[in-house]
C-alpha cells in the first residue's frame, strides 16, 4: 500500500503548488489499482467541501456506477475531518489509511470520532500515521510559507 | 422564511418522484432571495454525498465566487446528517432552519451534534422543527411505499 500513499503525497504536493492546503487522496480498488486520485480543490473550485477525500470517493463511486467502496481502500495524507469521516461511512469505505494525525481538525481519531460512534452505520478499518512525518512536513511548510515566516533549517 | 421551507418541501417532493429519499434544501441570501435550491441526487448521480444540503451550499458559494455563507440561511426539510452538519461549519452558514428531527441519522441536534462541539470553528444559529410534520410525513410515505407496505389512512 506504500504506492497508494506515494501517490497521495504527490497529489498533496500538487495541491500546494496550486495554493491549496496540501492534502492528497487516492482510492484503491480491490486489486490495488488506482480508481481515483486528487488533491484539495477548495480554492480552485470555490467549494469549501472540495477536500481530497470527497473528490476521490465521489469519482470512484461514479466510475463504479453507484457501487460503494466496501472492497476499496482510501489513502489520504491527513486524518479526515468530521465531514469527510462521516462521508466515509456514507461511501462504506472498507479501509482507510491516513498520514498525519490532526488533533485540532480531525474527525476520525479526534473530535467526534465519527466512525466509532454507536449510531454509525459503517465502521471502516483504520490505520493512521502512515508516512506521517512527510505528510505533516508538507502541511507545516505550506502554512509557514503562507504566514511568511522564515523556515527553520529542518523543515 | 416560510417561503424558504415551502420551496424546500417542493424540492423534497420532486426528489421522491425521482426515487430519491425526499429531502430538499434552499440557500437564501441576505435579502431572502433564493441563491440555490435542490433535492437529494444520491441515486441519480451515483454519489452517496449528494445530499440536498451539500448541493445547495456548493452551488451558492460557487455563485458567490468563494464567499462563504455567514450572511445566508440554509433551509432543509430534514435535520442534517453528521457529514452535512460538518459541511455547514466549513461553509460558515449563518443560520440553519430544518424541518423534521432525525434522532437516528441526525448530526446537528443528535449524534455528534457537530456545530456545538468545543473544537468547532463555526456555530450557526439553528431552528429545528419548522413544518416538521409535513417534512416527516413525506419521508414516512416514501419509506412505506418503498417497503410495499399498505399506507394507513392518515399517511
Amino acid at each position: 500500500m506504500k504506492n497508494g500513499m506515494e501517490i497521495a503525497l504527490q497529489q498533496a504536493r500538487a495541491a500546494a503548488s496550486r495554493g491549496e492546503v496540501p492534502v492528497g487522496a487516492v482510492v484503491l480498488g480491490p486489486d490495488g489499482a488506482v480508481l481515483a486520485q486528487n488533491g484539495n480543490r477548495v480554492e480552485e473550485w470555490h467549494d469549501p467541501s472540495a477536500h481530497a477525500e470527497m473528490l476521490v470517493m465521489r469519482e470512484a463511486v461514479r466510475l463504479r456506477r453507484g457501487q460503494r467502496l466496501a472492497d476499496c481502500t482510501l489513502v489520504v495524507t491527513l486524518e479526515p475531518c468530521p465531514m469527510c469521516a462521516a462521508a466515509i461511512t456514507h461511501f462504506r469505505v472498507g479501509r482507510v489509511l491516513f498520514g498525519a494525525y490532526d488533533p485540532k481538525g480531525g474527525g476520525m481519531e479526534h473530535g467526534p470520532r465519527v466512525p466509532y460512534r454507536a449510531e454509525s452505520l459503517h465502521r471502516p478499518d483504520v490505520i493512521g500515521g502512515v508516512r506521517e512525518r512527510e505528510a505533516a512536513d508538507l502541511l507545516k511548510t505550506f502554512f509557514q510559507t503562507l504566514r511568511g515566516a522564515p523556515l527553520s533549517a529542518d523543515s
